[in-house]
């Protein structure tokens, strides 16, 4: 139903009229996600992580408005100085910012002025596209990349952030309840995929674009190691689960254990158990749990826990990017329209990409030679270096083309409201 | 601009279609209050005291379900039975409730299902009066006009809470931009009006309808005291402000104290000075204070200060109803559209109704000989009466013959959203 | 074994070496009641609300120092001048306090040091009565007798504080480990006894000491009501545990509920059911519960559930006041050496006074006329009318002579670390 | 002062008097660090994280009693069942444990008792040395290692954990008043070292003891790079200080400014301006502040601010451990009695071990095929491989002998309390 947004790839397109018709369907695609949305929906904050999607439907043309227009469109008038502040995520170079748990709090402006302030700020990028001098034209060009895919990781977040808003309401409403079903299948027997290792090379030097904190490519020393052929599955996942996992503090980090102790944890994010019967949460609303696919919204923690349980290890970042450089960036992703993860099929490695991000054993640090951008949108990837921890992939909910071998995404260890599951690691014996 | 409500005190009607009558002008009073509402608008919860518009227009509908269509109705289907626990407030007899601070996390039910929701009820409601039989229409009636009653101290609620939700948006949005601005006049001089005090009766005893707290009249013996002709203006206040009254604890119960440093208190809850003048916050939007008018949205802990640092003490709610009782229920009510407290003008005794809530010195305590009523009614007053203290005479948010002398309203000593106000009094020299 | 202390009270007492005499009796009482201590034992701090015993020897001492040698001895020099800000309670006039969560951080001043301060201190108050003029001798005596009953109502809050330190530890340390078992007896039978009522007078307005909330003394209405001959017994209390009084919300105030709920209350504060069978923790350590003994260390919240599930109500304060006046003030203080409740014996109405603390339906507000002393000394019961409730009699850890009909102590409704129990009261039927 | 502790190294010493004379002298030394504490100094706990002298000296015997006496002695007989979890840190699978914010609220046992307590532990130990059979010695031994370096690390902490008891005292007390000024020098000119990386080893192999986190030793490639020679000076962090560096959220990572500004941070730890003139606490007491040492107390969130401030970065652990691999493990060390970082001086690169922990860019994560030990002692150090860093090269308060070129220390980004510095890295221009 979507349109496929592989194109939109910045490195793909050379002219100005290719970026003019990227931007036009990432802005599309932003406001297609939201067709399903009653108006009351867009004003939803049910927790401090997750934002309204009115919020992320601003944010994302603030960017633009603030990175493009401001600084490079003569006589642009902003459309509201208070969005300013308003619709600033963190930007402390920028200025000053609406408190984030409070995000939710704001039932002005409307849905309707939200849109209008899209279109005002896509007249004015129209104009900026069209208009602007051949010298400054590299700099826009390449603010614009950042963007789009800026805008893309919002999408993404959109929906994540609905799917956690909508599973607190007891009347378990769903975002599409006409989503399909999944396909019954068998899962894919586990297997191992054995990698030999040695001094290789990680990051991105390439022309197309990257974000900051995936340069320099630079050299990496591995051991062998071996891949699990697929992502840890629901059933396997209820093994754990039965053996008493989430009672057993010798499987879980220190912290870890804290978290889930605190939050009373004991299954993955959005399962349920009704009547004995397993169920989850999805985009398409409350439904029995399909064993075979990968499970999801699992944090680190968990996907820890459960891989010292299993007698594994999560991968390494460089592990997983080494494994993922030759294989090609397909998947079961947000244009397809499932906006859930399916079970695995296939041989060799799959599902790399899309269906859920896969945690690694990485922390989210600065690559070696790694140096932020100067000026506010240094701010962009670079202060979040701290605590975090490295996930690969993408997922269901990611646009096609947004994600690639070298992409690194982050989330605290016990986050979990994600599209986040399990691929083994395991050292040769 | 609304219709005059006071014939729809229960004691005046004696009929059923009097009170399907009064049951239908309350009702539509509800929805009539949020015509100037956003979609939007309807789920917003910004602070845990205060509710959605959405929740108090289901949760009054599900207060005549519970009470009065469920249980002598025949044949009576409710609306959802999700709605028993979304809407209960804090019925425990009744069953769970959905928590308080997440009232604003439902986007679902929608606003026109909520609607929906309060048609079904009032056709329902409409059907029980006409064919109870007239054995149960005692009860009926008895329970219709706590019900009623009930809609309206949430009438009085959603307003005061959309003025808070509207207050922490950077926008400042008003509830009516089309507002009145008070009158220009000048502030009624203060004049003390003395009581002889002495063996005095208190609370109601009548035929006419009043709340289990407000029985059974009793005997109280009063000191000779003086009441202030009119309540504390924003100008005497300011007086109290500049003199330091915030920074001084001297004048300051302890935990008033403790409550306006964590809070950073400076001022009532509404003012904000804006490069040297000093504005209201109202359901007007921003205003520049009307130093006529009476402050309002103090706390408890703030009128004692005041009054501490003027020299003077608040009245005893006892000393508050025998002055009250003689005066006629006359005053700023909502029903006459200003939606602010006005400056006082007049001889005598003035505003004791209307205008501003005004705080007492007293305990919000049972009087000697109360007992709540049996069942799950009985928590309507009587849980609460511990660490509140007794507010007195209505407000510009309150509807017309909602109100009587004998009436308690009741608050935590540091709330200060609604419309409260200070009378002060004096024990004679 | 400790001095019967009743002739210290100052109403007793005329010339100034009778007020000698008395310092030096109620300072080495408070001393005595340090003997069963370990040095370990004088800095522990295991709730906000409880401090060091360490710290109530420093602060009474603190007290004398700054209301008494600073201002009335030439020449007197301060033991430390880091002791202001270290040993001052809340008196916000006198200057900064040390935050009193953290009263347990400080291991300096050591013991010795504090019973250093203690000698200093009581030298030079010796000094002042013998030498101060006679023209300031009659403040000075009235600052001595609030410094006195102050140091009292420490010795109290001693001993109160070391059960709540020491009920933490898991060792369940006794304070005096030789502390006679209770004995064995049964249960006085329930009675009531009635009283007319009537227009009455509370409060004090003597010549003896009493703290300025007791004054002045005022007229009350009373209807006929009853009071119980004794305290409701452990027994009796067991029987509301046991009929799920704290699993039923219908008998709580709603504050009251929710205090339980979060505390995760199921008995009174020191009971412990270990094996089946019920425990308490007292001053002599863990004991079988005394079933004939009253209740004790129970809050306001479970005083009032209490209540209401016994289809009774907790009196008045003047209620309480009027039927103690004519009581003599006999009873089990902390001068028999008993440090716990005991049966009740005899007849009519008993143990008014001593064991325990009696809760009342009172809110502690001011009496009609009630004004704070100027200055700092204002600040020790007057700011404290707010959120209160208030308790009379006396407990088990009072000093003898400390307590009077007229005496108001209040503490939080949902405080009961003190020896605090209940004596029902109904209206006639 | 104290004994030097090098020959406590276990893989210095083969034989069981060996093992028996290190032992003595490691509990010795123990003790010895107690002797300036006051019986009150040693139950203070004044911070979630830091703990009582009195539970490190109990803590480090439980951990002798735990993992060698009750497995490896026959018919030892624990000192009292109930210190098995009041003297658990956190050891899961070896049974429930006192909360850790709760260890200061345990009078008893008493000082004396816990010297009991170790005198027990003692003999047994001794007896168990010299009598267990030659098939479990090595087992027995390994533990024992362990033991001794555990209670190393226990050192450590007693003095940072004293010294931040105190330093939220008002009176300031020191630890050691006679502690020697520091030596008035000129600060060391900034040089920087290159190195030129490649493929290199890191970790431990060795036959000496190392802890399990330090193993396996394993390949790294590093890129060229330069050291400091010697740490950040006071003096040019105090130049950070004044440039702003706390008030610009520019130079912070996210987390660390969130932490900053809510701890409100505006210096390192220890720093307290005092009528102009910057002050640090030390265990001597509050002391001018030295410019030439080593600026200490500073989180990673801190050296990482300042690293950007200067244009430089932290190092990683593997650029650390190469640069330290081939220096002397030399320094100021808790054996010298100097507590406290001394100004550097010499050529080459100093410092690197004593006076300072120095931060490392590197999370504390595990190394490649790292494996946790089986059992309760594999909790040691694995569990808490999520959301610290890693520190270096030991400092002041570091028992001589303890630390080496592997060895990682680990802390969460936020905390200071340890004496943690700052080493710059660069990249070559």
């Amino acid at each position: 139903m979507m349109t496929d947004l592989t194109d939109t790839d910045p490195a793909h397109v050379g002219d100005r009229s290719a970026w003019a018709g990227a931007y036009r369907r990432v802005r599309a695609a932003s406001e297609a996600l939201c067709t399903p949305l009653c108006v009351e929906d867009y004003g939803l904050q049910t927790a401090d992580f997750a934002s309204p999607p009115k919020w992320h439907l601003a944010h994302v043309s603030w960017f633009f408005e603030t990175f493009l227009l401001e600084p490079f469109l003569p006589g642009y008038r902003v459309f509201d100085p208070a969005y300013r502040t308003l619709f600033n995520s963190y930007y402390e170079q920028v200025g000053q910012f609406h408190p984030r748990p409070d995000r939710g709090h704001l039932s002005r402006p409307t849905v309707a002025e939200v849109y209008r302030y899209r279109a005002h700020v896509d007249g004015a990028m129209a104009a900026l596209v069209d208009q602007i001098g051949e010298d400054l034209w590299p700099t826009v060009q390449s603010r614009l990349a950042i963007g789009l895919n800026h805008e893309q990781q919002h999408q993404e977040l959109l929906l994540t952030d609905v799917k956690q808003h909508f599973s607190v309401n007891p009347l378990r409403p769903a975002y599409r309840a006409d989503l399909a079903a999944p396909r019954s299948v068998d899962a894919l027997p586990l297997a191992w995929q054995a990698f030999e290792g040695g001094l290789l090379a990680c990051g991105d030097d390439g022309e197309g674009f990257s974000y900051d904190n995936e340069r320099p490519r630079h050299k990496v020393f591995l051991r062998p190691y071996a891949l699990a052929n697929r992502p840890v599955t629901n059933a396997e996942y209820l093994a754990f689960v039965d053996a008493g996992g989430y009672r057993n503090p010798a499987l879980w980090l220190s912290d870890g254990w804290a978290t889930a102790q605190a939050g009373r944890w004991s299954a993955p994010r959005y399962w349920e158990r009704i009547d004995g019967d397993w169920h989850e949460f999805t985009l398409g609303g409350l439904r029995p749990l399909d064993l075979a696919a990968p499970v999801s919204h699992v944090s680190y923690f968990e996907a820890d826990a459960y891989a010292t349980w299993a007698g594994a290890r999560l991968p390494t970042e460089a592990e997983w990017e080494v494994a993922a450089a030759q294989a090609p960036v397909l998947g079961n992703f947000v244009d397809h329209g499932l906006l859930h993860p399916q079970a695995a099929t296939g041989d060799g490695l799959v599902q790399l990409f899309g269906d859920v991000w896969e945690h690694t054993a990485s922390a989210y640090l600065a690559y070696p030679g790694y140096r932020p951008p100067a000026g506010a949108l240094g701010e962009y990837n670079g202060k979040f270096m701290s605590g975090q921890m490295v996930l690969r992939g993408g997922s269901c909910a990611t646009p096609v083309g947004h994600v690639r071998a070298t992409y690194r995404n982050f989330f605290y260890p016990q986050e979990r409201w994600q599209f986040q599951g399990i691929r083994l690691a395991q050292d040769p014996t």
